[in-house]
């Protein structure tokens, strides 16, 4: 078993550095005061923080270190009987790991770019011409990103199904939800300095649960020509733990061929993605205790991988941060029951889906809420991602 | 005269916050234990800091009052006569003064969004439909925005002219400037709750000169459909001082009437730009010291006014922090002399600028120098923006 990195607070205490242990939330802290780390020469006070960010930039050899010798103290199971540094999962309050600098969207994964195209374009020219020359990504909004658990309120904006009419102030009817993973980034590049493709992977830090909630209505009217922006950046939806990509290490998987051959600055001699189960749930405000799966994805089903998706970033020299997340973008398989968003599992709304009798969607309602969970499994070994569970509330006006 | 806010250090020493008073830095730290500001309540360490934030999160009536009470002491020139909190413009460097969080580009001149409508796709349609009803915008790159007197390096990346061929791999043939206003965001709102279009200028703490440097040809390639990415985040340049928004009371100037009639969360009763003048410089390689004014401009000619950017930014709920940008876009004038960039100014590219004999430019060389000036200024007095310069370095590979 593996720990994953996240911050916990208990009642009116302050925040600090967890590892999640199977149900176990282990306060780092306190292992760093029981002298656990003092070999490697870290502040203690790296460990009583509002975030990761301080930790993850003392660098891999001493995050790694740290994992490993917790991993060994915790595997022995005398080690966490009656212990004041395990706290239940449930006593603890969980937080937002990161202090996000910058986010970035990708748009990595072929069926999803497909499907969207085909529906909104044409089946025949579904990707643009650039889309399979760089991975297509824009910049996102950091200020409304929050952890598991926080809810939000449906969004207004403007809605306009024609364009040739005037558009009209309404709620969002097509809330949708978007399965993707988010890379945290770990070590920094200066600016006008390109991260080489070979070492794009010194750069992650590991891997989140991310939903990227969207408002397909008020996007369709807002994007052009400049992206999206009010249809996206209400709120998205982050786990509460990180997994630290050496972890992954048994689940990589080999990445699809691409062709056409992308250019020098992106092509890796060894294409790796990483095979972690994603599954999408809705819980329906008619039966809100109740779980009704409704994809099954995998972070693996990615045109692009996340080395090259660092190595196009930075190429014009931007400069990343630790703390930075690069989402990947909707992840959709290439069967319907795998697609990463209800766009396409309802194909623009089109086919509801049916979750029980009486009961379906096309896209979202109030009282409704989402989870996704993401876990890797191979020869009795499991990484555990957690979840990230959101609810959504009534608009406010 | 009215003060400016900024950070600057002198050799060897920590950052302070500073006030510009003519050619004089003023060190706000200092007055602050000379007793200047001991009625206002403020720790004094706020004026001890790498960033403005925690000064502008105080609060309009304590910044304002730090304002005005400096401005009332230093209007005495015998307080200013060898005294150690005021030092020469050149005798201290000027550090990026915001801690930006979140950064917004906004598309509001109509001009500028004519100019590249009609060039890129059709004069006789040159606005697309949504343009008159929302102010366009979209998300931007915080960490590679740099205080003037930071210079880049020619960005690299993909550029492809056609859609059928393959893209090359090359440093941008056609780098840009886009003259824009910066507005510094100095009041929070809390997700999910909209700004409320007459309160939005409460949450204004000031306004900066911003140059968002652009790659054309890779903009061209790389912007469907998720908007520009890497043709923007490379590097952008924003001046050392922050104007706060009450200095520029006497400047207001009534704003265009917009028709058609907007939504009612975009309306305004008495709608206002404000009249600063912005200059736009370039020094050539062959000329350094040399400035060719190649545009005028004005930080009025916005069609969408900075209120209606923040009420639209959070009518679906988007949280905006203290020290959060938004950006103008760029700003052309009506008149081919005020365009903004130099896409505008060359038409594409087509018409080049000539500077003088045997120099001209269609787009930037390496080692051009861009300097945007900014003041306001009516009946003698004058409010001085400063200015933000950079020079193009050539590529790193």
């Amino acid at each position: 078993m593996s720990i994953a990195f996240g911050i916990f607070s208990v009642k009116n205490g302050k925040k600090r550095l967890a590892a999640k242990w199977g149900n176990w939330v282990i306060d780092l802290y306190a292992l760093a005061h029981l002298g656990h780390f003092d070999h490697l020469d870290i502040k203690k006070s790296v460990f009583k923080n509002d975030f990761l960010n301080d930790f993850i930039a003392l660098g891999k050899t001493k995050t790694n270190a740290v994992r490993e010798v917790s991993e060994a103290f915790l595997s022995n199971e005398q080690n966490l009987e009656n212990q004041s540094f395990a706290h239940h999962a449930t006593a603890v309050e969980l937080h937002l790991p990161i202090r996000i600098g910058d986010y970035t969207d990708f748009y990595s994964s072929e069926q999803h770019a497909f499907n969207v195209g085909a529906m909104f374009r044409d089946p025949a020219n579904a990707l643009l011409p650039n889309w399979k020359h760089l991975p297509v990504a824009y910049h996102g909004r950091a200020s409304s990103i929050f952890v598991s658990g926080t809810n939000f309120h449906r969004p207004n904006g403007q809605i306009n199904a024609s364009d040739t009419t005037m558009p009209t102030f309404s709620a969002t009817k097509r809330l949708d939800i978007e399965l993707e993973m988010a890379t945290v980034i770990g070590k920094p590049n200066l600016i006008g300095n390109a991260i080489n493709i070979d070492q794009a992977e010194d750069h992650v830090f590991g891997f989140m649960l991310f939903n990227d909630w969207s408002a397909r209505d008020i996007q369709r009217w807002e994007y052009v020509p400049l992206g999206p922006f009010l249809a996206k950046n209400f709120f998205s939806s982050l786990s509460p733990w990180v997994i630290p990509i050496e972890v992954l290490a048994p689940f990589r998987t080999p990445a699809e061929t691409q062709n056409p051959e992308v250019l020098p600055y992106l092509r890796e001699e060894n294409r790796q993605c990483f095979d972690v189960n994603l599954e999408v749930y809705i819980l329906p405000k008619e039966l809100p205790q109740q779980e009704f799966l409704i994809s099954k994805s995998n972070f693996k089903y990615l045109y692009w991988t996340v080395a090259q998706q660092i190595a196009h970033h930075t190429v014009n020299g931007c400069n990343l941060n630790v703390g930075d997340l690069l989402a990947s973008g909707t992840i959709s398989g290439k069967t319907p029951d795998s697609y990463g968003s209800l766009l396409e599992l309802t194909w623009g709304g089109k086919n509801p889906i049916q979750l029980t009798e009486g009961i379906s969607r096309t896209f979202l309602e109030d009282g409704d809420t989402i989870v996704i969970k993401g876990f890797a499994e191979k020869h009795g070994s499991r990484v555990d991602f957690g979840e990230v569970r959101t609810t959504v509330l009534p608009t406010m006006i």
